[in-house]
């Protein structure tokens, strides 16, 4: 690839730059009402909480192109009080992140689960993964240890692991979990990852649920292999929640609505003209200058993350540990857990 | 204070938010060969490790207002490497930052000092002083154990404290420093603590040293006090490092931006009319926009904050310890501390 | 004091070491019938969840001597379910706890609290106090602000710090707070501390609520001025619950345990005579040899040890805040907490 | 296994449990002078930081079967300042451990080696492995993405993991390893791990290094597997530091000592025979009722242990990267990690 390939794509990274279905869906069109062929999109509301469930479907090929993103379904769980420190919303989110989940795995006819806590621990935003591993409710070992124990009867089976992140370990994601995938032999994989939105609005009150799997970003030289069922041989199911935006898209962001609110000023042609012509590539380079020098290794997130984490982390864990374990109630779940 | 005069404030604050003094040299005049009365410009490169000091003496009155900055002397350390994991770098970093201390303090006529790490150890942009006061050598509680002890005679007399910040407490930084002023009785208090920066070149990147003590943001209805000689009774150092840039900040300069080079775009008379009249009222809706629904709790920040401040602390206490300890190499200072 | 009288102050230290006025009860006389005077005994069982709760009262000097406590009142909160991640015993033992200290103080008459959080956030067994100051609903600074807010009505005001400890401040808690006691004004104390048992049994299991303050250990050498009504001027509540054994006390128990045994085990005179003889000099001597080097800075501590201070720190905050903040549900206490 | 066998293991288990082969050693005969057929032993002493290297060599089943450990080779450094925060003796130990690695593994014919960071990092005492990974300069990825990179010709190829323990997982240590070589492929595994010793004066002091991998402990019904080239196909050299000693070893071995020591008293026959026949049964029940209810789960631990093993982390983590690139130098390597 040669430098100005790679400018190319580097100018193009900050547009497309999205994990959330709902948002690679608002990219094609704003208007919801528009219907972008083979994507079905659906919705629901809880009141209660100000809650919204959005399930976007990518049924073909055409609808896959269209939005960027793999043939399948992407569930959204948007709440702005996910946020918040309230016990009962938390409750709420938990049972409704459960049924969510519930419909789309065949828990009964699932025996073993893995769950992969992706991400870095040391990196707060980063941290989802390995934080909601931490609260897991584990059990293969007690089944291996102790077979007939009436307890377990109550219980399903579930391993876990947070392999940590290349730069940590020298390893592909998917090599480790494959390894384990081969010598464990689960039947299902659950992996749970921080992502990035587009909006600070949707930062740390979004869940999506993906059946498709874990892609890794497409930046430039990326050789990285997805978890996902054709690279495993299992199905992958994918939790993620926004908890960064880059602080490459906020500038861009910003200079799009600059130039929008100009236009929107004037009637006339010449000003309209000059700002249309303004370019990738000037926007490009005024995102170089504004974040200067560090360029792709910044982000944007609010001052309270760290207890924001493990709030949501907690909402996830305990939805998993309900969805896991589907016999035994919550206190008990939490007499397992240290 | 009115709903209108509110939003006026908030305003006017995405304007100013700048706790570096060669920041606020720069927005009077960008030029610095342009004289500012009442404000002295001095500055020294170390070019082995690509180090630049700046000396701003604000002399007057006149350059406290055009500065927005008390009286004083602001030293400031810029080194692009201060980021990386270069002991060699430290280590000089170390020892320049050490010599510009001394040149500030008496050390030799100063009997005990109280070293304050400001800021919220949970927040790791936040953590810069606690974690600076966690690496240094801390003695006054010798001196009162075992007057007579030889090894003394060669250490300072040293006392620290984190106070954590209002939330954490309930309590002003300042109350809890001026409680225990009064009690314990210190010659000098250092106070550490984290910044904002305009600019992310800046980030993690300088280090200021300030002898008008420390003085809160002048936000809305801002009523806490600083930590200074008017305030305590005895001379404050304060020593800053900026970790963060506030997202507002962020998105305002992209506009600036953004703005100034159409404004090199064109000569179009209508056009450049159209751009400057482009309000700050209007700007700071954009920025609403933008950030929704976070406005003033975000900020920007490198990925790896977490490596970065544990290195500048360490940069920081061991300048300090050589400072305040100085007959005792940084050998012997290690093996005290843990 | 010359070297003789340092060790055999050294050996008695092995003793005595015990925090909990219910151990020092037993120390006199291990039977409980057996009534010391000037010290009550009144016991309360609450069977659900299988706690017990001990008051001791000493009531004049002589019982005071007797225990080797200042006269006062100490209440033990024993559950051995405590260590458990039991929901419904946590919520019983706030319950309790909270009673318990509503008893001991005049909440309705008392303006301003502050709440102390002794011991060093860095080693897990010595964490408590810190653990539970940042779970403290925090307020003064609030009353401070906007006095006139509707929801300040139901609202204590409460202040808190983590002060430290004396190896990390070169200052004494005492003076860090009697600093702040002078400038901030509260008008009751309540400190909260990890505590040594004699009995690994008593170990995370027992919290207790002394209104004589915080005593420290009366070591060799020790001029550290405890946390009282006397040094402070206002009332000091302290609340404690043992968290590890010194290691010396084991091996000592151990010894005395073997001896017993031993004694049990025959009549022969000469055997009796043996082992009685077998003096406290020579016992420290084993001591000395089983620790070596470490002798004095080793605890014996549970492997879960860092799960279980979480669990019980969380129990003492939400006791406290149920206390210092009557008029508001728990639920509510939670969503202004971070 | 009925109950009595499983307590005759416990009983047992207190008598036995050291994962160091000079303790095993010394079990066999304290005297170092008599001679144990199939095991040799050899010193050296650097009397600058008072180190102290001792290699025990099994070279036979009959030296196995006395020792208890298999055959194999047996490095164990000792020195009493390990412990301390002391730079120039962390260097010498550095060089000397590197040193000792270099002679066990042929690093110049191994492409790739994969390190292994054993224990639980939430325990402080179980933290090291973790803690050295974190610290090691991880290249594996680097040579994937850019082979032909001129720096990586001076590094080796290093991938890392900490797996996390087996209540975390739901897996065994050695199912997620043998699945990552399986896929991964290393020629060689460096396993970390925390170590229990019977004695508290090698606690954070001994570094031992074995080509027999790791074998965990052989307690009642415990099925694991170790981390051995039999199992993995691949050499396992194992780096091990004893962290904690059981608070039952120490309760046993002080009952040792005093039986001891009252031995050395007397010359009465019948004392000596009463103190002989006192017996291992008698002594469990003595050391369940000094730890009553934990038992088995109690460690005795230096009060600093959280700095101590930082710091041992540090002398491992930066003998491995000298080891595992040893043709860049520490600075550079510094430079490299975060």
């Amino acid at each position: 690839m040669d430098k100005k390939n790679i400018k190319e794509k580097q100018i193009e990274e900050y547009k497309v730059r999205t994990d959330l279905a709902i948002e690679a869906r608002e990219m094609v069109h704003q208007d919801e009402e528009i219907e972008i062929k083979g994507v079905e999109l659906e919705e629901k509301i809880d009141e209660s909480i100000d809650l919204k469930i959005t399930k976007v479907s990518i049924k073909n090929e055409h609808g896959a192109k269209q939005m960027n993103k793999p043939i399948g379904n992407y569930i959204t769980i948007e709440c702005e009080l996910m946020k918040e420190n309230d016990s009962e919303v938390q409750e709420k989110l938990m049972k409704e992140l459960a049924n969510e989940i519930k419909d789309v795995i065949d828990i009964a006819n699932t025996n073993l689960i893995l769950v992969v806590g992706l991400g870095n621990e040391w990196v707060t935003p980063d941290s989802l993964g390995p934080k909601v591993v931490s609260n897991l409710l584990v059990t293969r070992h007690l089944y291996e240890e102790m077979q007939d124990a009436e307890y377990l009867k109550s219980m399903g089976k579930v391993s876990a692991i947070s392999p940590g992140v290349m730069g940590q370990t020298g390893m592909e994601t998917y090599e480790i979990v494959k390894g384990i995938v081969d010598e464990v032999k689960p039947d299902l994989i659950i992996a749970i990852d921080a992502l990035a939105s587009r909006k600070t609005s949707r930062v740390n009150s979004t869940i999506q649920i993906a059946d498709t799997g874990v892609h890794p970003g497409s930046g430039v030289g990326n050789k990285r292999k997805g978890l996902t069922e054709e690279s495993l041989g299992i199905p992958v199911l994918a939790i993620g929640v926004p908890t960064v935006v880059d602080a490459a898209t906020i500038v861009n962001d910003t200079m799009d609505n600059l130039i929008q609110a100009m236009m929107s000023h004037t009637s006339n042609a010449n000003i309209l003209n000059s700002l249309q012509e303004f370019s990738n590539e000037e926007k490009y380079q005024l995102i170089k200058e504004v974040l200067n020098p560090y360029m792709s290794n910044m982000f944007v997130t609010p001052k309270d993350i760290d207890s924001v984490i493990k709030r949501i982390g907690f909402v996830i864990s305990g939805a998993l540990n309900m969805t896991l374990h589907p016999e035994i109630d919550r206190k008990e779940i939490t007499e397992y857990l240290n």
